[in-house]
């Protein structure tokens, strides 16, 4: 994973205003609330009244959409932008989104959070018609089905001034499958669409009567938007000058909201499908202590910063004391030239120092968020074991993860989970701990206020855990996954 | 015009290489030599056997190509290079040539030098039929017609490997109308092009094998390749692992290979339609000292440095010292802030600097090789007279240009040019000397080895001069021209 | 203060290296530790047995010492660097520290934390001398102190080899006043010194042999160093191939370390002046839920992160649940341009979201480390409100801040203190709380151990609290302070 | 010789204004049109009234004052402005000029042209004295004789306002020798000085009352400036707001021009020492075709640029045609990454090409300015030759360069001169051509309107020619000389 953090990593945040002059600004600032959603490149794109403003660049929203001589090309009262976060190779300019591409009906520029799972077959197939690529991204061949689409009758009508666009829009995303949340702008209005299962989140907010898409409400917070209410799974939104038009225009099926969301993506300042995620991630925490509680400890002390919220209700619950003894360095830059002595655990010492004080002969109990690798947790043990705790306990905070993710999520290959192939006492004597021990999937459901999982039609997705795919693997189940998706290496 | 002098600017040099271990190298030191037909941006994609490798730019060859990691990275045996002169607007990265797309068959890169008189209408109609464009550049228009063609069936067999890509390439060229000269690259083979007019140049070269195609005859030198031949107006070669095969897939036609390549923008060094530039300007210089003697005249000089090859022939048949009376600095910045108080001239100061000492008191002839906007030759005229000239001749070496260029020259407006709308007293008048002359038609063409303009079958493109538009202006008469290319407005 | 937070701002961290291959690679993850301590520019200096290696650079250590290019560079068995918090203007280049100098002798480099409060006086008396300044820096007073002094005797006689070059920089030393914690690195050896009173930290660690200087012992933790000792007040050591020797040359003076670095300054993990600072911030939480208790509360929740440990004493104190209810978004560009209708707070919402859930309804008490200005403060109250908060507590890890710092701390003047002008209750409702309460100074010094603060002679530097300056300000009682301290502009 | 032309190069240019509102922007102009005196740095430091603005960096003057922010801050009704050629090792921005140094008077600006002679030997006593220098220059060596400096008496006595600074000043001066053209500014006066010999150009003039100093006549007429004189040698003007005054403090000596500024160094529409130097170099070109004209030649062709006006008077005296055989290229870039198969010459192939058309089959008579290591002539003469000359005669417009400038010019040791080393016949051979002339030294002072050289009392410095060092070369006699200037090495 990019940035060497053992973690599975959420592929985007996108956002969407309309109606408001200023939109662009109110844009950047909904993505810097969203920047936890991806680092690696930003892009806003402006409608102006007569032309499509584009601003895309590598790097924090803060750094690209600084200068005031971008902010004021991107004049415009509607606006999308992205966050993103690359799951393979070199992040390129060509792949940033939002993407925008030109029809005989104007001008389109999309963004999207999640991952097309019939995506390659798509492309393989629109090439072959006469389609030409510039980008790797999913993004580009709901694009191209735009673009060859004639529509599709539709049992609900939209509006009817956009009638036309609109159905070639939802006929593009009829043919998609996998987790998507998308949004779209045109010279007329701004469409907001979650894939039928609803996996990513998608909030609708206002702000003085400007309408909102976020990812997240935090990204609706940070502007002083109202929080009107979640896109639906499957809910396809129009807005104009005239408002909001709802469609439903694919069958109904149970929805699968990413239970990880509330692991470890979301902030925990905001409430994604209807749950405050900084409470859920508390509430895992009171139910790990109750599964799993640690006899004898002394602290409880969070993996920084992910691990906190279910630390302080572990803590709680267990009647143990709180404390912080593991200090993280905020400080990135972008590398460092490790001295030819290679010290020991640079990565992790580089972010992370155990406080000798606080741990010396302690018995203490670390809460994480979840293992993937178990890399990092490895050097952690060991910093927080050299700093002289008397007994490492480990508690993680969500089932072991035991399958990689198609969905949207930056995962390694199952060989490379390191619950795919051990079992809780394997993986006990790999981390070096003295014990551990995971939420169980059902003590997971509690947490989100159920009685456990629904076998038979659960709640969320939680494939990384279960390995209950929902949604069909297409590419995967066909072997049109590209060992390379294109021929060009640029930079 | 962009760089703010006041010359017609050529749209582009090429350069391409099949066959060489050091492909990009080669291409980087070939478009240095080209640099004077085009300066704004500069691109180069190699093929390594596996990938193509791209890299482009804005600005000089030598700033764009000056880095280790970059030529590292252009690895290949085969690779194509373009520098541009950007028409209309700023430059933008996604116009920078080579195009690279894929097809099914495969990567396809693009160079292209001239303009298609039919592009706008093209353009039109394949986005109707679902084709997303990424640049307004011409070329793409071509990529998307080769996507979309099924090939056609050729008089002559291509070489049977490559049959099917080349039939398609050469379908999209008999679709399009312009001027052009064109290099393509593929996984298997080189393909270099001319329009059956043959406006624009392309020569062949040989490097110890390798097959090399140019614009000029100047980009064969630096690397020390032998010059073969011109390719001839209309043919089709495709240079792959056997060796070369021409083809003549169109109508033959009277070439009109474009005079005023030799009045100012080929190197005069170079030798491109089998006529050395140096000679021809000489040449041209005594055909206007016949025609337009200056008597009494103490000295001839050039404006320079285009001028100044005329101005030598002027002065060798008039008999009259050749001398440098006006200094060019070479020298230049990005741009300066004038002072408040404005400099008159500023913009001509900054290049050039009238000698007192060499004209005080002198009857001068002043040489230059055409006049546009005749903006810039007010202030030189001006300048010449501050320093003293006694008389001031203006001589200019070639015909009044009454007509803009369609064919891959920026050109204004025809209410632009001086001579469209004035007589030569008038322009005399306007620029301030005591006598101007052009060189008459059917003196270029003597200069040019021939007796004179064969008005029923002109032997070159001199719409500029004479309005003769061989080649039909498509997306003018059909008002295709649109007012902008393209919605989005990217930096 | 330039980063926009209401904040004292500690002036720089330190860092050196005696005797390892790899001396700047160890430095620049020194300073990475030190980052907290200065954030505005950073800079190395290593010597390779020939030459001085320099490079000094604006932003963040990551940065600056990210390229290979650069590290290699950086040779040499021993380097010093620095990381900078400006307190005036704009940080220009020549600015930034480590400066080098070259005298007779060789070359030195000195990096300092801290501010002399002679500093003017010396500096002008030294240029009228006929010194020449290239920088606005207190560090090149004590060059040119060095560059002008012969030596003094010393009681204590230094390393023969050295002799003389230590004499002369003692002699420096002995001229200024202040708080400076100081290293230098000539051709021979390493030099740490601090003040008199010891204001400053620096600290002693030994990596495999070599020597370490550095402003914390997490800066040794991060490179696998062994924390020795603090270097003493008053002390100077000199580290050479031959080891350490310790010089006392000053007359001794009651140590007054700066109780600041407790309170925000120092990084938890750290351990100066013999104390964890984790440690004695939790120590604070406690004393201050004794002093202060908020009866009836729902939940203690930091201001982020100063805030949170002694939130952690308090809430484990008090019996309170400790919850996160402010939440901090770490990822920072470099700014962001403001819609044009003005967000409410915008500056802070960049930083901070309340979480509504967690807050709504409820009596919450907000600890803080300390209020300077207090701006901040009633923004994050506001939104605290706004987010629900039934009630608001605000308890301060700290006394009041009623005087300006003179020792090496970015301060606002008095007036711009909160404290020092109003009363609590005055302050109370100015910051829009329901109670406000700060620790007291005997609170404080108990939770560093003590019984409270000794009046006649206090063991802590605490003049920000009590306006007790142990060091005279000598350029601010002469009137020395000038306007402007260069008549250069630059950038 | 650092961008790779085998030529002599000019240390620097200066340019200074005073008494205008925008001086700054006309500084920058100046120094455009002095660009040909030194590419590598550019620097402007004005005064506004209360603050000295600098700007300095690396590159063109057209780059580093492009920017609108950059000019807005160098406010300010008087400033001065130095180009750098560097002789030696990278140009680090600290050696930048001009130089800034604050005195107890107040703050003074310093950039020369020239080099001093015993420079080394001054900064060896300062540094033992106590100063601390941070850049490698001259220019700092008068800085710190200024700071050190009393002042002395003085014959004539200066403006009485400025008394004090101005004696100091040229007490500094007094202690140097050396060649320079110098000029300082300070809060009341902008102060210009040349040395007793006068080896370095500069000029007075005058823009609308406005005072300008230039290295060169051509940096007043780009601004529209009027030339009014030049400074003499060993004279030394104060231009403040009551006008200018001339001061001429030293010892009369006869003054020693460089003549080299007429053969290659200065613009050929500048007047320098009251000689155009395009007139100088034409009538150089006619002397040496009288004394070494070349029967049965065919055409005469200047090596380009600086062997143009040498080889029009040649052509012109000697009655053979004056034709471009060799083709420059003026753009450039950084520098090329050269093909794994070294091209043969390729360093001139990038700003030359022969024109096989011009050449092919003639006698001709190739004109260059100087041969100093003979490197490229060896190239550009094989270039003709493989061109297809028949045979190449070579004439220099000069006598050989057989000793090394220590006056400000960078050239090679005497060991790197062609003509150091061996005679006429031995250079025609290792140039390879069928005949080569130097111009002889007589012929060298008829072209400058003198019977021929007086050898007991020259007229110009012509030691390059004949060894004949007017001023003592002290460092060099010293031994002082370092084999390293800096211990540091930064970039």
């Amino acid at each position: 994973m990019s940035d060497g953090s053992d973690k599975f990593h959420d592929e985007c945040g996108i956002f969407g205003v309309f109606g408001h002059p200023d939109s662009a600004a109110h844009t950047a600032l909904g993505l810097h609330a969203l920047q936890h959603r991806g680092q690696e490149a930003a892009g806003i794109v402006s409608f102006d009244g007569r032309h499509f403003n584009s601003h895309r660049g590598l790097g924090l929203v803060g750094d690209q959409f600084s200068s005031k001589d971008t902010m004021e090309r991107l004049q415009g009262h509607a606006a999308i932008g992205h966050n993103r976060y690359s799951t393979t190779g070199t992040t390129v300019l060509r792949n940033v989104q939002p993407l925008f591409a030109e029809f005989d009906f104007g001008g389109l520029a999309v963004a999207h959070n999640g991952n097309l799972t019939n995506g390659h077959s798509l492309r393989r197939q629109l090439v072959k018609d006469g389609a030409i690529f510039h980008s790797t991204t999913d993004t580009e061949v709901i694009n191209h089905l735009v673009a060859n689409s004639r529509g599709i009758p539709m049992p609900q009508r939209p509006t009817n001034r956009h009638g036309s666009e609109v159905s070639r829009i939802v006929d593009a995303l009829a043919q998609v499958k996998g987790a998507y949340s998308l949004i779209a702008l045109t010279s007329e209005f701004l469409l907001g669409a979650r894939d039928p299962h609803g996996v990513r989140p998608l909030v609708l907010g206002n702000l003085d009567g400007a309408m909102i898409l976020a990812s997240e409400t935090c990204a609706l917070d940070i502007i002083g938007a109202n929080f009107v209410r979640d896109i639906e799974p499957g809910e396809v939104v129009i807005i104009d000058d005239e408002g909001i038009q709802s469609l439903s225009p694919f069958a109904a099926v149970q929805s699968r909201f990413c239970i990880f969301e509330y692991v470890y993506f979301s902030r925990p300042d905001s409430i994604v499908d209807g749950v405050n995620v900084y409470d859920a991630r508390r509430r895992i925490g009171i139910e790990l202590a109750r599964e799993h509680p640690v006899p004898g400890a002394d602290m409880v002390t969070p993996v920084p910063d992910s691990g906190t919220p279910g630390a302080i209700g572990f803590a709680a619950e267990a009647g143990v004391p709180f404390d912080i003894g593991i200090i993280r360095n905020h400080y990135v830059g972008r590398t460092f030239i490790e001295p030819a002595d290679h010290i020991r655990h640079l990565g992790v010492k580089l972010k992370h120092n155990a406080n000798k004080a606080t741990l010396a002969g302690k018995s203490v109990v670390l809460v994480d968020d979840s293992i993937v690798r178990g890399t990092t947790s490895v050097k952690i043990v060991e910093m927080v074991r050299k700093a002289g705790a008397a007994e490492v306990h480990m508690r993680i905070a969500s089932p072991p993860t035991t399958h990689s993710c198609y969905y949207g999520v930056d995962t390694p290959d199952r060989e490379g989970l390191l619950a795919a192939t051990r079992d809780v006492e394997q993986m006990r004597q790999h981390i070096g701990v003295d014990s551990l021990a995971f939420l169980s999937m059902d003590g997971m459901y509690r947490a989100m206020g159920l009685t456990g999982r629904d076998n038979t039609q659960p709640q969320y997705c939680d494939a990384c855990f279960s390995g209950d795919y929902a949604i069909p693997l297409t590419d995967r189940e066909d072997g049109a996954l590209p060992s390379q998706l294109s021929l060009l290496a640029e930079q």
